[in-house]
């Protein structure tokens, strides 16, 4: 394999990878929302324990793009894609300890449930959405579409809307549950929007790479 | 001037612009507390528009680490500050924005206190303890300060033990103050633990940059 082969074949492998850690954030989300909504202790513990390490990988990565840096001299979008790889492993990563940190939550009231029952439905299309989030991420990484990654920046709305919504029903005056789990679960709330956020900010960054803007 | 002057140079400046930005989030985070402690609304205001932007100034520090990667070669040291310029800058950036949530909750709540009486002894020494943090920080970029990067790491506990005095007194049983204004509490306490940890992380980096270890 000539050089310039390997060149390119490493780049490939950066997508391959980065697509990798978002198909592991989306599958760690996805096991922290059903420790959550089922109150499953072994679950949770999966996702707290979870190997293999989301920040491990994401560690390996951005030493692997600092030497492509160090042998190639990358240019244009090329460049984009290495450096970019550094800031996009670093929000994957994050993606990965918010879904730990649900986990924990879960972990810490269960057998009980975390979530007061009126908050399932706001909290199961919180789930919904970030479980569909990080899946389309990964598609969008794994086929490096940019009009994929744009729709990606769109959909972050949703989630915010959803944030509102819970909001809304932890303030209302028939909340009867106390304090304790009014800040479960706004701090909950807080764990899957910073998700949905991190994943926009990717999605950004791979627009950013493919296309210059 | 040489060539290898230049580059010298540029790196050079690499290490001052991480410090001014760890400069702005040290006020961003003092004119933030300011704000939260005296309900004060154009205090608020300034931190969240806050110019010079700490996010604008990230995006381009982190355009010209690239750049430098693209002209240069960099190598061990070198590298491992390019490379680390653009993972301490997003931290950095990131720092700023949680003192703009700190300011956000101040502004929305003011001209009442957003901090219930008995909560703001706790509340002071978060904001001295994040207010030190970034100073120190900035001290450490300033000097390439390999000890007080790690002193650094090791200081983040003191927050730590703040953020569990907080929930502490927030789950009491003497609590009169309803449920706004303990999640409005839990989140600010989240905000300032989340900036020491940022601040943690860029010590880290920054030792990592200076020493390989």
């Amino acid at each position: 394999m000539s050089t310039r082969a390997a060149y390119r074949r490493s780049l490939d492998e950066l997508w391959v990878r980065m697509a990798e850690l978002a198909r592991l954030d989306a599958v760690a989300i996805e096991h922290a929302s059903i420790a959550l909504h089922d109150a499953d202790i072994s679950m949770a513990e999966s996702v707290i324990a979870g190997p293999p390490s989301v920040a491990a990988a994401a560690a390996a990565l951005e030493e692997d793009a600092a030497l492509i840096i160090a042998r190639q001299q990358p240019v244009a979008t090329e460049l984009r894609l290495v450096t970019g790889t550094i800031t996009i492993t670093s929000a994957l990563a994050r993606m990965g300890g918010l879904a730990q940190h649900v986990a924990q939550t879960a972990r810490m009231r269960a057998p009980q449930p975390a979530v007061a029952s009126e908050l399932n439905a706001v909290f199961e299309a919180m789930s919904r959405t970030a479980i569909t989030t990080a899946t389309a991420l990964t598609a969008v990484l794994d086929n490096r579409d940019a009009e994929g990654a744009l729709a990606l920046q769109a959909a972050d709305s949703v989630m915010d809307d959803l944030h509102r919504d819970l909001f809304t029903e932890l303030l209302a005056r028939s909340w009867a549950h106390g304090i304790e789990p009014a800040i479960d679960a706004a701090l909950l709330g807080r764990f899957y929007e910073r998700f949905a956020d991190q994943a926009a900010t990717v999605a950004r960054r791979v627009q950013h790479i493919l296309t210059g803007a």
